[in-house]
């Protein structure tokens, strides 16, 4: 089918899922999990040929993201289980008011229509978007990588088998069969379709979303991550911080990537941080890119230019010393993605400065940046993490994939 | 100034404008509506000469809309005491949460950063925009219609004066000297320094917003809104209604454009509708312009093409008879710009799956869609009246010019 088909097809059917209680979605995603592990053969076999196929082109490395098991499309199920375990989150009333003249204006909380999720070669994003956007009442349309298209093109049938065993259409769940990037721009542009685009995968990913999207779209993921350490800072508690924000998973957008050093105690710090980010670690040990003042304390590679604003997402940490509080926001502001920011202190006026004036998504005091996760915000689940500021900022769980509209009821009233 | 530079001195400045308490908000918008009124003459003067500019280019119609009055200036200042009286939106906690792990989140309230106001030629949205958005704590960027772009400076310049009596920065409130169509763009893509981009205006400038922003959009104002007087309507009620909808501000976006009758009344309705809004109108009759079948039971224009899907914003109507409430929601669906709709019905049920299935910001039961206004939502004030589903739908008050961030406090935590 072409894309046009597809879109008018989801469009088709969004009033029908934005209809359905919370009763019939639950057993939609129960319905959908079973279908994953039954058609498990299925999308191992095609699994498979996209493997062999990636490992000519995209490399040994890149390969292994797409690999599927048996244990992993289980795991894949029980994560569509897990959604089914969650609070719809619509059909609440956000706000009640009754007007003077009488009128009664319920303002309540509604699915988007049709959301579209672009990602790379990751085949468990698929179930796991398909399962956020129906939980959330919301028609999917999914555009993956076209190094995993055998994989999600047969992950997404056994999922529609599912809707299909219990009586519902299958075009509650559609992915793309273009995956040129002729394709995406059309997704992109469909305004009369789509009523959310949220781009999940790298920096060049969203970029292109960014710049080439008509619908509505959220801007996600790329992290520019600050870790502040002040002067009232408690230096073991820094350490621990630092080199869990930096080394737990440094591919993540959470992950830190630059380190700012109050004056004061970078004497004192720095040479300490070397020693618990580089010397002390054999497997794995952090590349310190530093400003011309923190080199005369320790040794490490000078930054260049691009260094304080490169999303590294590998063993290398940006060091700068700055003077206070202040000139770390000033430097952040002028740095940072907007995504996660921390500061250590235990000087609480310092840390309420420090958060007022970070403009980021997620701004810490004494914890690692690495909790910017919808789970560990308590969201139950994540779509992704918004970077931007319109509609959702930060992690985005099911009620960021929901709108709101006014239901109001008079008696005759006019204006 | 180019408009690379107003919008670097405006993203510079939006820090400081966030960080202000209400009381210091509040005074800088009196001391704005003060200056308003002492520079009341310099304004005049200034609207003078974009009044005799305009009535040779655009015609006396248009001209009075930017035409000002020591009234009109002072029922400006009053407005931006108005603002001053709402309440603050920013700084309240809209969750908080404690984690298992010790962390405490929560979600704040804050202001968007830098907001851009694009709109067209009446001056009072200079001074209206302008408080709105300093009362939510944002630097705005404004830019209004060559028309008026003497009264808007003249407007801006007071406003800037009452800022600086009280010791603020001007630059608190910006306005683009460039009025071509370029300038338009530049702002619309200056990703780096805008924040929300609005539009007030009419189609044109919405749509050309949509197609050319790069920066977050809100989609405001065209308004195509249907009224259905369903089978079991009280027909005294619904010719109440619609006269009101249609007849008492056609030039407005919640004006009803088209009416759809249930076939099983429609034979009674339409003769006594065509009587109320045409034959009993000797001023400003309505043009109903008729489907086939309504065609055959009242005399009117045939519709066109185009009359299910024309915003007139004048006294034409538009009328089609459809089986059921399914079929008039199918209607809307084809040809609604999802802002208002409204069901005439005295059953429940049937209200009950209008309001379910219209995917409209604001849908009404017996009710005019006038009321579709941030004052009569009681949101005390409007920047306008979204008809997307992102970040903010239907009137936008104070509230929708903010995002929230995360603030979370540990004592270590590690990931």
């Amino acid at each position: 089918m072409t894309t046009l088909e597809i879109l008018k097809q989801a469009k088709a059917s969004a009033p029908e899922l934005a209809m359905l209680n919370t009763d019939t979605k639950n057993r939609a995603l129960l319905a959908m999990a079973d279908a994953l592990e039954e058609y498990s053969d299925k999308i191992l076999e095609a699994n498979a040929i996209d493997v062999e196929a990636a490992k000519a082109s995209i490399g040994e490395v890149m390969t292994d993201r797409l690999r599927l098991t048996t244990e992993r499309i289980k795991g894949m199920a029980d994560g569509i289980r897990e959604v089914a375990n969650l609070p719809d989150p619509t059909g609440s009333v956000i706000d009640k008011v009754e007007r003077p003249n009488g009128l009664v204006i319920n303002k309540i909380r509604v699915p988007m229509g049709v959301v579209a999720i672009i990602y790379e070669s990751r085949p468990n994003v698929t179930s796991d978007a398909a399962a956020l956007a129906l939980k959330s009442g919301n028609v999917c349309v999914l555009r993956g990588g076209k190094e995993a298209y055998k994989s999600s093109y047969a992950i997404v049938s056994a999922m529609r088998m599912g809707l299909k065993s219990i009586g519902l259409p299958e075009t509650f769940i559609n992915m793309l069969e273009d995956t040129t990037r002729a394709g995406a721009n059309e997704l992109m542009t469909a305004t009369e379709y789509v009523d959310l685009l949220i781009p999940r995968g790298g920096a060049g990913l969203i970029r292109a979303c960014v710049e080439n999207a008509k619908v509505p779209c959220i801007q996600t993921g790329t992290g520019i991550c600050h870790i502040y350490v002040d002067k009232d800072a408690d230096l073991d508690m820094a350490l621990d911080i630092i080199e869990n924000a930096k080394t737990s998973r440094p591919s993540v957008c959470n992950a830190e990537e630059a380190c700012l050093v109050n004056r004061a105690i970078a004497k004192d710090f720095l040479p300490r941080l070397k020693k618990r980010l580089a010397d002390n670690r054999s497997v794995n040990p952090v590349e310190l890119r530093l400003d011309r003042e923190a080199a005369e304390i320790i040794d490490g590679t000078p930054a260049g230019a691009d260094d304080f604003d490169t999303e590294f997402l590998d063993y290398i940490l940006a060091v700068a010393i700055v003077e206070d509080v202040k000139e770390a926001v000033l430097h952040i502001s002028k740095h940072s993605t907007h995504h996660s920011e921390a500061i250590i202190t235990s000087n609480e006026k310092t840390a309420n400065y420090f958060t007022a004036a970070v403009d980021s998504s997620s701004v810490y005091v004494n914890a690692s940046t690495r909790f910017t996760d919808g789970g560990e915000f308590g969201l139950g689940c994540e779509i992704g993490i918004s970077t931007q500021k319109l509609h959702a900022r930060g992690p985005m769980g099911l009620e960021e994939l929901t709108t709101y509209k006014y239901v109001i009821r008079g008696n005759g009233q006019i204006r």
